[in-house]
């Protein structure tokens, strides 16, 4: 499973991708440079696009935040420039009505022909409640219990209408089945929402559900109603557990874990040599970027301005921050801080090597990687991060052949849906399932 | 002005459409369908496609309501595939968040290069309000409420950044200038948006302001914020009565007539001879038109079932029915049949008059009546209803020549964007004019 994380001019660790000459100064508002990239990943047989999101930015957010287009608008464009590639989104739960989610990725199920996926999140960054006309942002477990019954309402939508409510019989007259609608009628303690939903189910049945958290709540979301758990891993270890806990939820909720796949998100550094490789890594992390991260430290805990204080004295005691953004990174770095007694100094160049990608090196020593992380069950594939085109293509001309040498990468797409491609079963529609319940009763009478 | 406003298997009034062997059955969900009919309005020059949109439906309701792509990202995957037609998507105000409403058009208009035209609603269908969680539907002065409060946020997150914000300099290592950012914190009695938005201004400036309310205060909407009013007329003397109401109530408000474009949308029927057209038109408002018909009277006063009514009873009293749904329509049947002391059959046949269209005859009686009409004042420009391409090409093949001919009908695009086309300017960012005010002050001391 190969997924393109696709940036226009930098995101977090990427500040200065956008001088790159390959790149548009307005390649994150540029939806050519969004087609192009798409079709290079689908040339290479990727199997989905994946486009991250956000709704609050500052003046120092990052490049590509401060300006782009919005996911779902950018993907249904996407779309109809491309054939197989499955298409992910990134959307939330905490500021969008169930029932626009449920009819704008339904949209690009159809549009796309079955290739929509949905990244629900339930927004990290505590600022975007002053967007949504809120005061402060919801708290974690109404922001995760609201992700939970959101992501179950969509799904009840989507089977609005049975596979044949719309024989569109032209000779007979015939358009639509009245018996195949089904409002949802759903009331829940965050969302009331009636329906039914006005759109038909695309050829995959329902969109793919990746999820993101890493908190306890988040995994706990993921292996609830995620297919695809979208993460991040700096050692085969780390990732290991991480895929190992996914599953041991995942099983303990009656679901087959093979269902739930696991899909770090990395940025393979490719070169001639492995020691060209990590001149080029050095090039990367040097330079402004122990400032950028001073920055990107303070998002975990609401963009906290770590600027003002030492570098050299110990980790500030912050109290609560963080416990309305991204708490469990908030939590992890203070208690990294706590545990090893570090300066911010220190927690800072901590968080640069965090970003190191683990994969740097020839084509080969890449797919070596890959292929040991792979087997000793870190994953079940990646989402590479694509910035300059060049960089991107040095993976898919060079590291590719050899995993596909391997029987580790697709030579040719096995479906047009984005299920059929993961290998992921089409969900039969809930009131088709219910309608067949009497007739079993009564064949085993 | 010319739009086409695309239905897939009929709208109201035109229920059987999709029989016709030129429209497939699932036209509304059809991606390629909206992108062929989207080409063929720009091959004949039409100024925008119109994508009307409810979110609420019954079994009852006409074909293209029961199933149908979302209006943004049917566009969007519209605009990659045309390159100066203008894209206007309804969305209502009443339930979307203002800064999901921004990011969304302001993406379409960057997407398509300054195409994109937003068609405010409020929602007229009262049982919208149990797909978003309330009990009830807003009564009109919350609708209307919301919806001017709603356009200005939209309008102030479209100005985040100025025109030069991003100077993107990859010799000098300046990508963004952070002055030329601005936050909205906006606090009014129905919103609170902090702001800024996360995305820049197209090269139209910011999509154009279509608005369709009837009542007073849509009226009153469309004088203040829109730059072009879509409307229904029946006769040239209600045309242009509700032409000079809109001027006259826009000059009150300070604002140039002269860009508030009002745009009645009709269908007409174009055939060989007058007499063959008229035979068409018998045709699409016989059969079973009455029941349906019946089943549309209905829409107004909040999807009431009028089939369990005498037919030959005079009107029914209805009460209430209506206050929270599309309330000026409403009124109006109830008057007519006050008034006129009219029955239910007579109320029923009085709206399928309603729904004829005045142009109905050869190519040249169908132009010497759009003539007529423009020249009395009627309307600055026609939205045509498409369904059966083949009709369109009558109007696009046969009448158009003859508009052009006599000046009243554009051979060739003058813009890439909606605004250049219309003749509307471009509005100056509201921070940029802002800053030009101190060196005014100083040029005139």
């Amino acid at each position: 499973m190969l997924g393109a994380v696709l940036y226009g001019v930098g995101g977090p660790g990427q500040h200065h991708t956008w001088l790159s000459p390959e790149i548009p100064g307005d390649a994150s508002v540029d939806i050519r440079w969004y087609i192009a990239r798409a079709q290079q990943a689908e040339a290479a047989k990727f199997d989905h696009l994946f486009i991250v999101d956000s709704q609050f930015i500052t003046p120092d957010s990052p490049n590509h935040y401060l300006n782009r287009l919005e996911p779902l608008t950018l993907l249904s464009a996407v779309a109809v420039h491309t054939t197989h590639i499955g298409l992910v989104g990134t959307l939330t739960t905490s500021y969008n009505d169930p029932f626009n989610l449920a009819r704008r990725l339904a949209s690009l199920d159809l549009i796309s022909g079955g290739r929509a996926g949905w990244n629900v999140v339930a927004t990290g960054d505590g600022g975007t409640a002053g967007n949504y006309g809120r005061a402060e942002h919801y708290d974690y477990a109404a922001r995760y219990g609201r992700a939970l019954e959101s992501v179950r309402v969509v799904q009840g939508l989507w089977d609005s209408y049975e596979d044949d409510a719309f024989p569109r019989d032209k000779e007979r007259g015939v358009f639509f089945d009245r018996t195949k609608q089904h409002p949802l009628n759903h009331v829940g303690e965050h969302f009331r929402v009636v329906g039914p939903l006005n759109i038909e189910r695309s050829p995959q049945g329902q969109p793919v559900i990746f999820q993101a958290g890493d908190s306890t709540e988040g995994r706990d979301l993921g292996a609830t109603v995620g297919d695809a758990i979208f993460t991040h891993a700096q050692t085969i270890e780390q990732a290991v557990a991480f895929r190992d806990d996914i599953r041991a939820r995942a099983a303990a909720l009656g679901r087959d874990p093979d269902l739930v796949l696991v899909v770090p998100g990395f940025t393979p550094i490719v070169a001639d040599t492995d020691e060209q490789a990590r001149a080029t890594e050095r090039e990367l992390v040097g330079g402004k970027s122990f400032e950028r991260a001073l920055k990107e430290l303070g998002r975990p805990f609401g963009w906290h301005d770590f600027s003002v204080y030492d570098l050299d004295a110990p980790f500030p005691d912050l109290g609560e921050a963080g416990d309305r953004s991204f708490r469990t990174q908030a939590e992890a770095i203070k208690r990294l801080a706590r545990t090893r007694n570090l300066t911010l100094r220190q927690v800072v160049e901590h968080s640069i090597d965090a970003h190191r990608s683990p994969f740097v090196g020839s084509a080969r020593t890449v797919a070596d990687e890959i292929q040991r992380w792979f087997e000793a069950g870190a994953f079940d594939g990646i989402n590479v991060g694509v910035g300059v085109p060049s960089e991107f293509a040095r993976f898919t001309d060079e590291v590719l052949p050899i995993l596909r040498e391997r029987g580790l990468a697709r030579t040719e797409y096995d479906s047009t849906t984005l299920r059929g491609n993961l290998g992921l079963p089409v969900p039969e529609n809930v009131h088709t399932a219910a309608r067949k319940v009497p007739v079993a009763a009564t064949a085993t009478k």
